[in-house]
């Protein structure tokens, strides 16, 4: 039976990798990497920094794909037509990676930036592949630091106050407005700055771009001070480097 | 100038811990352990063969206090009193341990389950010790694998769902309500299986105790199959074990 374990290798620090992880790794024997059309060459070589500090050469493949673009204009706030494509277009090369590339008794690896519980499609597309019912795999799941643990440690803040929940959500559903009865909200995927809406508001923002990489920028502070900083930092960062991943907690003050 | 580690440890398996961590142990010349006036004696048991396994013997000393009691009686949904009380004594400890125990020029350790930004008390405590200003000192945060992450990625399942929000919560907070506008919600600290309220509804539950050590326990289906064998094996386990940690998603089907 074919194997596939989906990694969480952690936030960008090559030593947010679990022991776990680590011992997954040595464990595979064909790593499959899929590259974004954007410009992520970054970070593939990021994940064969880590095979080569982690395992022994000679003993894996690694398989690049190239990820289908999702088409982002489809617009609407599920968007899920267009997910929806972009899903079964993925799973197709899932399918064509495991049954191709993947011997009957042989383990293959998919390695997930984070955590895979959180805004990942792996898991999702295995079950996909799996329910088309063309090829069988056993898999598991190693979890991994997500961006949202490694920014609050780089801030050395909690993600909850005392008793008190905590949102993780997108930048489209912020847009649509502050999430009710919770005050600390996690903003991942936003590629629009909604925080800037909630700067007249008594809220901190907790920001970071590349965390855990030799590019970190963190910022913290109420919005109204926080914003312009953090606008003109993302600017000239996304410029230089070509693509930015950030992430945000935004803590509002309780109303008395 | 002092120097405290706060390490997230992993949820349970000792094979989460990250190699950043394992960094910080070996970096590491005193560890406080707070043991809770509760049979946890196996958590100190599980932390100091983390120690074993991992830093050199002789390198380090292990200094234990016990924790205060929290007055859970107090009641109230904040129960903030009551909190403030307990993190006042805390905080007395934790300054006495850092003053009398950890030298000038020495580093020291906290060690804390899963991940320090969730649910856990040591930064506010250690922000409360330096704003007394008694004692000085440098700290930073090793983020760690949380029981969240633990228990979906062994349930093999994502937190959200696709362009979805999720929210981590409390079983208290869970007791007054399903939370508005999500779907997907994490509860924690939850001592009175606050789930069986939504056994009624249209609602399944990832459930899981102990995760990741030897005594894990995984149970997922619909709340109204699955609530009594959860309520079965967790008094099982607690009466076996003398205490019981669990932790479990609630996924809201979506109502059309």
């Amino acid at each position: 039976m074919r194997k596939i374990h989906v990694i969480g290798i952690g936030a960008g620090d090559p030593d947010q990798l679990t022991l776990q992880a680590v011992r997954a790794l040595r464990s595979t024997d064909v790593f499959f990497i899929l590259e974004k059309g954007e410009v992520k060459a970054d970070l593939t070589g990021l994940r064969r920094d880590m095979l080569d500090a982690h395992v022994p050469e000679g003993t894996y493949r690694v398989v690049e794909a190239r990820d289908p673009e999702r088409d982002r204009s489809a617009g609407g706030s599920a968007y899920s037509p267009a997910v929806g494509d972009w899903r079964s277009a993925r799973a197709d090369i899932y399918e064509r990676l495991i049954t191709e590339e993947l011997g009957e008794e042989q383990t293959g690896a998919f390695l997930v930036w984070g955590d895979p519980s959180l805004y990942d499609s792996t898991l999702g597309i295995l079950e996909e592949v799996l329910e088309r019912g063309a090829v069988a795999f056993e898999y598991d799941v190693v979890p991994g630091i997500s961006s949202v643990s490694a920014l609050v440690a780089r801030h050395r803040t909690g993600l909850n106050r005392v008793a008190r929940p905590v949102q993780i959500t997108t930048g489209r559903r912020l847009a649509e407005g502050f999430p009710e009865d919770v005050d600390d909200v996690v903003v991942m995927l936003d590629a629009h700055q909604t925080f800037r809406r909630y700067a007249q508001e008594d809220v901190d923002i907790y920001w970071g771009a590349y965390i855990g990489t030799p590019d970190e920028i963190l910022v913290s502070g109420p919005i109204a001070e926080a914003a312009p900083r953090i606008e003109r930092l993302r600017a000239e960062a996304r410029e230089r480097k070509g693509w930015i991943m950030d992430t945000y907690l935004l803590r509002r003050h309780p109303r008395d």
